[in-house]
């Protein structure tokens, strides 16, 4: 069951814009990322959610999208995603934010999944843009911008083979081909030189 | 459900360690977190699991307990975790491993709760003493380890309260309070003062 929640949730790029995501719903993503695992139990993530079209327009511009070739760029007007999740670094709390930010942003996309919904998490940004437009006090590092929608593509797994080539590509016919590496590739063996 | 999953996914730190995990069953959970999102796609994340007895006394005087007063310091013989996946970081794939080590631990520890294990994901850790015995080369940085078993304590969720207190604690019969803190204070309102 997980494993077909893991298996759906892909990076997706392109949304179907008009199908809109409620506040609710934010507030019930975030809201189940509060029980996850946090580095000593400080709980320093801190969330500004966005569903309208005012608020996603400010968001938008600074958001940096995988580029071409590889990637696919920034999506056009109707492609964009229908919310957003920002996720915050509390420095009145802590100073690294590492390993809580994915347990959380993993969390909260797998049950945007369960939700029929797709998303993709955004690492490279304009913070200091965000930070403007969004009047985000100093007090918190801005991590990362979890972007939520419809998705409006297919993205397909495939296996990355012996060479290792990870490079994500999107076919003729805009299906997105992500390779990911073999279990045998990714667990050590005993017997590995110890180099 | 992936709720369920969520709030049974505690960390804990007593297990019963006569009930084991297979080399299987940990190949398994390996496996799945391959299909996690990876920043650039990069996969740089790679894995020595260890489920016999031999392996496991090696790795656990490496590993670092929450202490007293607040933490249960080190789990005695017999309540030790029956399994280890231990997360390291491939240099010669990236430099950062940021926020794939969250997002493939939580990947990781909810496939473990629903197989009806438990575990903990241990960051403090006496990383050199690791690296001896294990025969780690330098090429890998050493992130995590997710200490896996059946548990053999309750771990109870409560709420945080106003004043942000969220120490964790044990009561008079055994049982772990984990305080987590509120929607309301971890979503920030547009109205906030921008400080």
């Amino acid at each position: 069951m997980l494993r077909k929640l893991v298996l759906k949730n892909r990076s997706y790029g392109r949304f179907a814009e008009d199908r809109e995501v409620g506040e609710k719903l934010l507030k019930d993503l975030v809201d189940l990322s509060r029980y996850a695992a946090s580095a000593g139990n400080k709980q320093p993530l801190k969330y500004i959610i966005s569903c309208s079209a005012e608020k996603n327009a400010k968001i938008f511009p600074r958001l940096n999208w995988p580029a071409p070739p590889h990637g696919s760029g920034k999506p056009k007007q109707g492609e964009r995603p229908a919310a957003y999740i920002i996720m915050l670094g509390d420095r009145e709390i802590a100073e690294d934010f590492g390993v809580d930010q994915g347990i959380a942003a993993q969390t909260i996309l797998l049950a945007a999944v369960e939700k029929e919904l797709g998303g993709c998490m955004l690492g490279s940004l304009d913070r200091e843009g965000l930070r403007r437009v969004l009047e985000i006090p100093y007090r918190f590092d801005i991590l990362l911008v979890l972007a939520l929608g419809t998705p409006a593509e297919t993205v397909i797994i495939e296996d990355a083979g012996s060479e290792g080539y990870v490079d994500y590509w999107r076919d003729k016919q805009a299906v997105y081909h992500v390779p990911k590496r073999s279990l045998e590739e990714i667990i050590l063996k005993p017997d590995d030189p110890p180099l």
